[in-house]
């Protein structure tokens, strides 16, 4: 007997036929004996409704409240899960954030998870009943209800798992696992058996979406044993587990991508203490996520220039902060590229093996494909490269790390 | 300074021009330095469409779920109203029944209300902050979300202002008030300033749709005063009071009617101990509810007729069920007829006045019109005729009893 966690996500339970065959797949964990704890998303389309109508009656709402309203959308699913289930013959409750419970930080609309009490879920496993979980929500210190924020359910899905000491936690999606690189860029791409939480942690920040990566962060802090898997076709997923778990590790396990970059650079910048902070200062009061930045060391010790890249829909309010800013920090011009593409290889192999870096840059070469930022991390080379060259410098590195399919 | 709890329907706050506009009626509560407590419904459609899923999902269903379920729907106005109030300068926070607390039994999708602590709530009345309550749900001992079922949000804001010992209880609704009768039928019908909570609940339970019976009955018990008014027309409504408060009380407040009705009558069923029950035990265990019952002495004290009422859409079953137990009660032969009205004549003043009645039986003999069976309480004389006469006899009723506007 193991005790299982399996999240669906909104489309796996965007309407009744699918809610439906939802409880079929826990059924089937079910019958093999397991105890069961079922995390659940709104119907897709549901959360986007309300929020819609939130905004709609105040652009600037109290968040609170906002809670309280997008909160319900889990609560239906759950609900109709918990009977869909006992029509087929499975006992099931439903357990909204307050009632398993979620406690969670006052955040309202970003809340972190600060405990799951879940005693009375695991009485009631012992007599065979499924929990069908509400995800997304939680349970402030005031007693009102709040959301988790992006990504949310996955993140409960984790914390249910780590508070029951679930032997798995399953992530049901509409993707059949985690792949080496996009299928629908790279043909030969191949889906991994197995991946180490800190890769998929790199993969899932550096653009890949099958997972979010709160949700990988609190799995590896906690242990728990991750499994993504498709919800409509009935294969093996892929585990994220521990380093230790992995007996034949390849040097580069994954390479992502994402478009959402624009890279801007302040050219002529005085190079003196204070120019970082007066730049990356009012960014950041701006609420500008940067991410990559290269700063060269000036030739005359005096004047240098600064890259630096900003996610896309960023991008526009950057640039006007600079703007607004230019004779506090005084530069020459900014120039700005929002055509461009972060290139990221991952593998914790790497932290064992030199050369990865430079396989990387010749391949690029060979292909004429021309590097502008590099950064990297103990796990991680990200290079941005123009956008158009985005497939194909994935299929040259796909095939240059050894990850092509037979 | 007064505390008052508002209660707005489905219709009231049916969409969000709506939920604006009923904001701008607790904020003039509010700015008159009231304490408020509103209550609110679904939207309307919204529970209709959540129950329809419920069914789609399993006609038999775990009642439990289902009140998860619907009690989406409240939670969803009541978020947006807060919201809606505070953009307009109102202090608001949502409550929902767990929070309250609204305890109930756990008699799940009619659950009654055992006791309401609105401690926390209270306090907040003295920070000016406007309670926004989600009507029609509770928590039952089991820490499960119940529905109290038909009518439950008029019954959630009697129960609160009770607890809340209110000032006042206000129903808007899509009516202005309690007429002497339907104004649709009788053009002369006036609006009552006052109507005792006897009438009320009379009036309630023969047919007048304004007020729910259980809301009314609650509201009696424990002293709740009541308004129904207009939520589209700032109009003084109807006081729903104790019999004290009003000075100058007419014979007859109202005439109320009942096109639900359907009449049974058994011919010839044998007149001996035991043969009602026989009779009304089957219907019962079928949930047909059974209203006027007619049984004349026998002639010869060995056989007589039974001539009973049920609602239009209990009558084919309890055809069924009367037929089914033909052989056992014995009876010679079933006459039915659906088309039948129950007009009833309503006043706490026929305790202290003779012939009401018969002034009811002149206006008929008059008119043509033919009395099927007679029921009468101590401040109610209830009559059953032919559908096709209730209008007329609603009309020279109101003239009859003086009621009549000028």
């Amino acid at each position: 007997m193991a005790r299982i966690v399996q999240k669906f996500g909104g489309t796996s339970v965007g309407d009744l036929d699918r809610i439906r065959h939802v409880a079929t797949i826990v059924k089937a964990e079910y019958d093999r004996g397991n105890e069961v704890a079922v995390v659940l998303s709104a119907m897709s389309g549901v959360t986007n409704d309300l929020v819609g109508k939130v905004n709609e009656i105040s652009r600037l709402h109290d968040t609170r409240e906002y809670d309280v309203v997008v909160a319900s959308g889990e609560q239906v699913t759950c609900g109709l899960m918990a009977i869909a289930l006992q029509n087929i013959g499975v006992p099931a409750r439903s357990w909204l954030g307050w009632q398993v419970v979620v406690q969670t930080d006052d955040v309202h609309g970003k809340a972190r998870i600060t405990g799951v009490e879940a005693g009375k879920m695991v009485g009631q496993f012992a007599d065979g009943v499924v929990a069908v979980v509400a995800g997304f929500q939680g349970i402030s210190p005031q007693g009102r209800i709040t959301s988790l924020g992006r990504g949310g359910s996955d993140t409960s899905a984790v914390a249910l798992a780590a508070a029951l000491d679930a032997d798995r936690c399953d992530i049901y999606t509409d993707v059949d696992g985690v792949y080496t690189t996009d299928p629908r860029i790279v043909a030969k791409a191949q889906k991994l058996e197995k991946i180490t939480y800190e890769e998929m942690l790199e993969m899932a920040s550096q653009g890949a979406k099958v997972l979010q990566t709160r949700a990988v962060e609190l799995a590896m802090n906690r242990g728990v044993r991750m499994q993504v898997r498709s919800t409509f076709e009935d294969l093996p997923g892929t585990l994220v587990v521990d380093e230790d778990e992995i007996v034949e590790q390849q040097v580069v396990s994954g390479i992502a991508y994402s478009r959402d970059e624009a890279k801007i650079t302040l050219v002529s910048v005085a190079d003196r203490p204070g120019v970082a902070a007066g730049i990356f200062g009012p960014l950041s009061d701006a609420s500008v996520n940067v991410d990559m930045i290269v700063q060269n060391v000036s030739a005359d010790g005096k004047r240098t220039d600064m890259t630096f890249t900003v996610g896309k829909s960023d991008f526009d309010r950057a640039v006007k902060v600079l703007e607004d800013v230019r004779e506090t920090i005084n530069f020459e011009s900014l120039s700005t590229d929002p055509d461009v593409v972060k290139i990221s290889v991952i593998g914790v192999g790497m932290r064992s093996h030199a050369g990865v870096a430079t396989q990387m840059f010749q391949s690029f070469a060979e292909k004429g494909i021309n590097i502008q930022v590099i950064s990297t991390s103990e796990i991680k080379i990200s290079v941005l490269i123009a956008e158009e060259y985005t497939e194909l410098a994935l299929r040259s590195l796909h095939t240059a790390y050894g990850l092509d399919a037979d």
